[in-house]
């Protein structure tokens, strides 16, 4: 099928809505259908109805009546204005200033998703997909511009580095939330050169845990976190989304504990309780010790039974029993995540916070302590706890023996090595932060871009297939595509493979990033070209991101953000805790990368503690005084920002400039003083001279008189002193 | 003298200007003092001249021009409403808004002040006392109002809690920065209700140094520090002075670099460079090294000096001797603190902040540092050297006796006794901390309201004697007041002895909260009833800084502030350090208070390190929950602010309601197009029918149209189900 036509034009198609019937009757489908057509056409947009695949409708949306649009852009001004995003009041003439400052793509499309979605009184349509009345409302899509996305990614493949008009770019298009995602890996990765280039260095010439590439490191973790706040605000400043955050929107599942009228205001507000919540929130510390719990013990048990098997076991069926490990945790860890997840969710629902933003920061916290774990607690296992103290655990793991004792053929097998003749294998925190910094990546990129794909082709084939065998076993299931004019059968069929793509969520591929991160702020030191690693992987991974944003997703919706949000908490935490692992690894490993020879003997307790308060210390005073240094530093977002405040002000001056001409001119005035009003003065000036207050006042008329007393007092004082010193002369 | 009378008027008088000529000669006063008189007049302020103490004259001003001071305020109001201070932009009749909120009498001596010593473009006299051509002006300043003053000294001296009205009542009268000292003292003092109680449980049940105590007392450092921080921003927004610290007054002294003219603005800016002072501002590095190691070796050697003699000195003139380190102290640390005071100021002014409160707060970073080695070094040197290393290093001291020697009496004496015999003095540390926060701050509240009381009682009696003789010795020097108007003699007389006043600095009574703080916070589980006997001074100090102010000070001007500024840093480091110096007191002296011996064998260097990290780290996730939890407690003046943003909100809408009215209606708007409109966009939508895009928008024209393409979908789908079914059912 040539694709060329239908992929080249999206028929001037906003959205698409999708609405799903499947398992919905015929009659309620039908007085739902004809409801959600009635609000669109409401807010002023033009629909054109299309069969969809397997019990689903198409509803192609278009704005018709530019009033509608018109008043939802000077709403969403105004709301800037009133949170400070915008510095100046919108223009009251909307079309003029939209004139003046077209809309781009991305705010285009981000108002008309708005008034979509807004509620009612706020003039939207209300539709809120897949809850309450609108459950069959599935999506809500934007269309992609095939045009323009073969044109991203060419240039993107063929440029190592990206500029910020790419950026800005990503901007106009998918809106300022993607285009922070971007920003920040972008500047991830050209941040990452310096320790790449270090860790060469150290890797060539200082070996493994040297202390001088730890404090480079850390000095640079540092660095690049407080530089990204500046760039961020920067950032912020340049697209004109400062403030944006402060815009809440109410949360839909919020449930207010009373109904309060202010009594100044008028205004009903919907309060729930800040102390109730704060009682809820404290449910996050059971949350984090049964994280800890659950998926500590299977880290750990999947930890033991490697070591086990790998060093001491010399059993039976050893080849088979070494993959166990990996079996457990390939089933168990999701397994849990999902449970964990599950129980986050409805803390955080039960938290019941008022607005989409805070409920997202609550989620964010508990996803980040479930990465964490599952993230860097294998590292930390072997790092601090099987290579110090290896010998003497290692002999109790022979409880794993008795699981593999119906494999064995004799009782031999069974005896495991005396302890002394065992020895902790050296090489294995190296080799484990060189699987999770290398392979693991490469692993996770082909998860990200190549197996959707596959999945998706293996999909589309198995549909066609499908459909072949219904068409020979008589055609009962009419193709979807039956009763498309042949004109728009190219475009629908683009359509319907788009409306089945997933929705693409920024937050996951940030999550991404930040965790790499972890890695180099904990345990780069153990092997220093973990940063060349992480350099190479995220050039691939930026250019990979725009492929999966244009092949296997979604248009995602455009929305406005002024931060990576509170993944910049845990970017910092981790910079933190680095300080720490960085410390106590140096101090452990630094004679030649071994460590302690698996019993504890050798560490002096108050020499590591006292490498890591140092380390630590250290860390908190250069980040205060980086994070000082770096808020000195002027940027364009600063400057703009300033002008744009000056302009401000000029504004109102000059609004106001008939009233400071009003006021008398101050030199002026006090020539008037000395012509005309003395009389005037002096007869006021009589008026008060019955009070000691007013005879006070009245010695000294003018300023004039008031200066010639003071020259008589003056020269009075001068002859004494002459007087004085003649006297004493004599 | 009976002063009734003339305490009792201000004679109308808001402000006085002291100029004093003794060092000028007689031509060049003169014309300095009929510029000082014609640029007082030139802003509206009417004068009269009187003769004052010394060669000087005192300039009586009040207010005559009513429309200079409403320019004043109107530019006061508008360069708030621009900093966010004022959430409306103010009226344009000055007039009219001031009938509506009147002014206080601390703001119209702020506005009179500015009115005074702003530059002259921006409408002010410019005069800077002391500076350039007004170096004859000594000070300005304005009368005691001695009835208002009475009275307050008497209410506060007979209630035991100050009230909030209080608080407002400082504010309205001595302007928002000094009511903030005594709302935070006033708060301080409420707070250590807690720990006095704790500390008299522990005292009486625990003993010293006991972990529970140490744990409630640095938990409630954090409260109080965090809820400080809360109820300053609350204040500020009750006074009405929220931001007022962004509004940023020029530095006189801030040379530029260079002057940069701003393509968009036109402004001319004076520009200089951040880095250029980033790195000036490395200098604070050697200074600080060079503060530890003056005031350390002083402190240190006195430290040795005051042990070898008390504890192993038993030589000739011991009981004169052991006054020795007090004599050292007593005159070395005025003497560095003075010289590096200066350096710190030549540092601060080398560093050319554009800003008077940037360059304060550099300038209070450093006295801080200095305040903290003079204060605390002390009883760090007992608690974590003499204690632990005693019997290491008094040996050593035996230098010392090299000092004694000529006045040995024969050789023998000058042997100290065997280190085995020598022990440490276990109470040492205790009657240390003991002294700090008892005896010191009893005496230093003494210096602080008696002494100064004393001096100016002999300064005056040293006055009287001497006018005295000089009228026998032949009345060569008339008194100053031989001119004065009988009805004005008894006020000029008050003026001037109130123009002869200090002026009052709150920092340094603010310095004095933090560093008593400090001892709380670092050392209080040493002997538990600091709190209480802190109790009990605040009490004092309270009543002793107002009558300080009244009767010792010239009336300060009042000025704003939103905080108590850079001493907030102060609590926060003093409460972190806390948790470490506790901890550490903790483990060494938790058997029964007498710590190590001596010898450092004793001590694990890993437990003691173990237990300043624990308590650290709960320390900082403390202090974040807290201050989380502490955010979310609403409170009066954050209700007044929402509600303010509120009205502006309300009176933007109604001025732009006529703008949303232009729009058409939205439920209208669908109704008009089904009835009138449908012919024009049949019309308008064949012209668009020769593209693709205009035929796929044209084949649903109205939403009633998609509803039923959309209906019959769905019929079709149901039927094909139902059909599917019944075909397979047979």
């Amino acid at each position: 099928m040539a694709k060329s036509q239908g992929i080249l034009t999206n028929m001037g198609v906003d959205y698409v809505v999708v609405f799903r019937f499947a398992s919905t009757d015929k009659e309620k489908a039908e007085q739902r259908f004809q409801q959600l057509a009635k609000a669109l056409a409401t807010v002023g947009l033009a629909t054109e109805v299309r069969n969809g695949e397997n019990h689903s409708l198409l509803v192609f949306v278009k704005v018709a009546s530019e009033e509608h649009m018109f008043g939802e852009i000077y709403r969403s001004r105004v709301r800037d204005w009133m949170h400070g995003v915008r510095s100046a009041a919108p223009e009251k003439e909307v079309k003029q200033s939209l004139e003046r400052e077209p809309l781009t793509e991305a705010e285009r499309l981000r108002i008309i998703h708005q008034l979509m979605t807004n509620p009612v009184v706020e003039g939207g349509a209300g539709i809120t997909p897949k809850k309450g009345e609108w459950e069959n409302v599935e999506s809500i899509f934007a269309l992609h511009d095939h045009t323009y996305n073969k044109q991203w990614i060419k240039k993107w493949s063929t440029q190592y580095l990206l500029t910020s008009e790419d950026l800005d770019e990503i901007r106009n298009r998918l809106g300022e939330k993607i285009a922070f995602y971007f920003a920040f890996t972008q500047s991830y990765f050209t941040f990452l050169a310096v320790p790449a280039a270090l860790g060469l260095g150290a890797w060539l010439f200082l070996g493994a845990n040297s202390p001088i590439f730890a404090i480079f490191a850390g000095i640079w973790c540092i660095v690049f976190v407080e530089y990204w706040k500046h760039e961020e605000a920067d950032l912020a400043v340049r697209w004109g989304v400062r403030g944006v955050s402060n815009i809440e929107t109410k949360r839909k599942d919020f449930k207010h504990e009373k109904e309060v009228t202010d009594p100044v205001t008028g205004e009903t507000q919907y309060v729930f309780s800040p102390t109730e919540r704060l009682k809820r929130q404290l449910l996050q510390g059971p949350f984090i010790i049964l994280s800890v719990i659950l998926l500590g013990t299977l880290i750990a048990t999947a930890f033991g039974i490697e070591i086990f098997i790998s060093e001491v076991y010399n059993g039976p069926l050893k080849s088979v029993l070494v993959f166990l490990p990996t079996v457990l945790l390939t089933t168990g860890l999701p397994l849990l995540n999902g449970i964990l997840t599950k129980i986050a969710t409805q803390i955080s629902e039960y938290e019941n916070y008022e607005t989409d933003s805070a409920y997202e920061k609550s989620m964010t916290r508990k996803i980040f302590v479930l990465n964490f774990i599952t993230s860097y607690l294998p590292v930390l296992l072997t790092a601090f706890v099987y290579v110090p103290f290896g010998a003497l655990i290692v002999p109790y793991l022979d409880v794993f023996s008795l699981t593999v004792k119906p494999f064995a053929e004799d009782d031999k097998q069974l005896e495991s090595p005396p302890t002394s003749a065992w020895t902790i294998n050296p090489s294995r925190l190296r080799k484990q932060v060189i699987y999770f910094t290398v392979t693991a990546q490469i692993v996770n990129l082909a998860m990200e871009v190549i197996v959707p794909y596959l999945k998706r082709q293996g999909f589309m084939k198995f549909k066609e297939m499908q459909s072949k065998r219904a068409q020979k076993n008589g055609g009962a299931r009419p193709s979807v595509s039956i009763d498309d004019v042949p004109e728009e059968k190219e475009f629908l069929y683009r359509i319907r493979s788009e409306a089945e793509l997933d929705v693409y969520d920024v937050t996951t591929d940030l999550r991404e990033m930040v965790l790499q991160f972890g890695y180099l702020a904990l345990f780069s030191v153990v092997w220093p070209l973990v940063p060349v690693s992480f350099l190479v992987n995220n050039w691939i991974e930026l250019r990979a991101d725009a492929i999966k944003i244009c092949v296997e997703m979604q248009r995602p919706t455009p929305w406005r953000a002024d931060t990576i949000g509170p993944w910049l908490e845990s970017l910092s935490f981790l910079s933190w805790l680095g300080s720490i692992t960085m410390a106590a690894l140096v101090y452990l490993y630094s004679d030649d990368g071994v460590g302690p020879d698996g019993s504890p003997h050798a560490i002096k307790g108050w020499a590591l503690l006292l490498s890591i308060f140092f380390s630590e210390h250290l860390y908190l005073f250069l980040r205060w005084a980086i994070a000082f240094a770096i808020s000195k530093i002027d940027s364009p977002g600063r400057q703009k920002e300033r002008k744009d405040r000056f302009a401000v002000r000029q504004k109102y001056f000059q609004e106001s400039l008939d009233q400071t001409h009003r006021l008398p001119p101050i030199s002026e005035k006090a020539d008037q003083i000395t012509r005309a009003s003395l009389e005037e003065e002096a007869r006021t000036g009589s008026l008060h001279a019955s009070t000691p207050e007013g005879r006070f006042w009245a010695r000294q008329r003018h300023w004039t008189e008031s200066a010639q007393v003071g020259a008589g007092l003056i020269a009075r004082a001068a002859t004494e002193a002459a007087e004085g010193e003649s006297k004493k002369e004599l």
